[in-house]
């Protein structure tokens, strides 16, 4: 009997056994089949990070009707380019990351292994969610993203979404959620960084440590102003990355070598 | 006396030893102080990724006039952090990545230590650029993309960048480069990306192979089709990843919670 239902590829990069990712399961299984392939380990702040020099391995951890689970010795977006290329028979419908165990919004896109998964998951085409609860904690409350992640997906199977496009849903840590924005990636950066400790042998060692802030806070229209005030917010992401307006601008700037020839 | 000559932060991921960076900081040397950071191994397709869970450490390992060597046991981006958040006095006028050793062309632009680098230059608000070569071995020739550094370095400190915009420069491997195109980002895929063998015990390991393909070949405004035809690729790349058309369509979805709410 041929089986219809939509095939949605999950990972994460807070490790098969996270509580985000089985909350995400629990919320997906009756919109579609689930193939799971994820980090054996944590493994977060990986942003797209693959592994080159060493070789990578995977195995299922658990089969039931509806549901097949891998662990996977490699990054996040490692899992996802071996489960498209090696484990799925075909191509799954939707590729969904998460539900990540911490905030991912702002630049922390660029950080993060739960978009590394929906970035590689778009540049294969195939229409990709990241989401991620703003809180850091193994035991985070995952289930008021529920409804949300429900509505998001199945929103995402009716409209389609363009072509290497893919989007980063954020909830705030609040179970009175305000609804959905859509949103602009806020302008943030992280400061205070590093914390400095001294190895008993007197070496100078740094833990990354720190916050991230928002440096636009007026704008009303961006994922951190959202997150800030109880809505879920929703941000497209783009793998193209090119500043078509500045490409225009730089066709003008002098490109001779003459001058720099003779260096 | 004060020390009026720009500073330039360098960083790479093929380590600090590798020939392209030496060759980067040789073309860069009448141009402007030079601060290096880079990792103390190689550490490719690193893309943005940060070490979270483990202390960094950082040592000195050259110091002449105009010219500090540090290696970094962190990512390409550990490195840029480390150096603008603990090591640098003043904020550099510029971070440059590279020179690479291997194609960041197209959709490797996500996966890309050497992005990674200039991504969090871009992210400080610090005019950044990264340089590659598409020659992946050790002793690649470097020595034709001299002139094209030095003056898109020259004219990227005459004509600035615009803030969270940086640029993704890649050479083709020829003495005989035709002059720079201005480039977007080419729709590339990798493909036949695993290499399976067994391990003598009988489990199945993958190593990552592969090549990557033009999707876009007709199209010669593409970087893809300028390395193809002996053209230097300068493409700009945005930290905002934001599809703002997208987000104006979506914000006319149906996001009424009611049908799942009973779920």
């Amino acid at each position: 009997m041929a089986n219809n239902r939509p095939l949605i590829l999950i990972s994460n990069d807070d490790g098969f056994q996270a509580k985000g990712i089985s909350a995400l399961i629990r919320f997906l299984r009756p919109i579609g089949d689930i193939v799971v392939v994820s980090p054996d380990v944590a493994r977060s702040g990986y942003a797209t990070a693959l592994t080159i020099k060493s070789p990578l391995h995977y195995s299922k951890v658990r089969q039931e009707v509806g549901l097949t689970v891998y662990k996977c010795t490699g990054t996040p977006t490692d899992c996802v380019k071996l489960a498209l290329s090696t484990i799925l028979t075909r191509t799954p419908d939707l590729v969904i990351g998460g539900i990540n165990h911490g905030d991912n919004s702002g630049v922390n896109v660029h950080y993060s292994g739960t978009m590394g998964i929906v970035i590689e998951g778009a540049i294969n085409n195939i229409p990709s969610i990241g989401f991620s609860l703003c809180n850091y904690t193994q035991d985070a409350d995952f289930d008021p993203c529920g409804p949300y992640v429900k509505k998001i997906v199945t929103q995402v199977m009716e409209n389609g979404l363009p072509a290497m496009t893919c989007l980063n849903v954020n909830f705030p840590d609040t179970p009175d959620l305000k609804g959905i924005k859509i949103c602009s990636q806020a302008k943030t950066q992280w400061v205070k960084e590093y914390e400095p400790f001294n190895h008993p042998f007197g070496e100078t060692f740094y833990w990354m440590a720190g916050y991230m802030e928002n440096l636009d806070p007026e704008n009303t229209g961006n994922d951190a102003w959202a997150l800030a005030n109880g809505y879920v917010a929703i941000v497209t992401a783009k793998v193209d990355l090119t500043d078509y307006t500045l490409n225009e601008k730089m066709t003008q700037w002098d490109w001779s070598l003459s001058e720099n020839k003779d260096n």
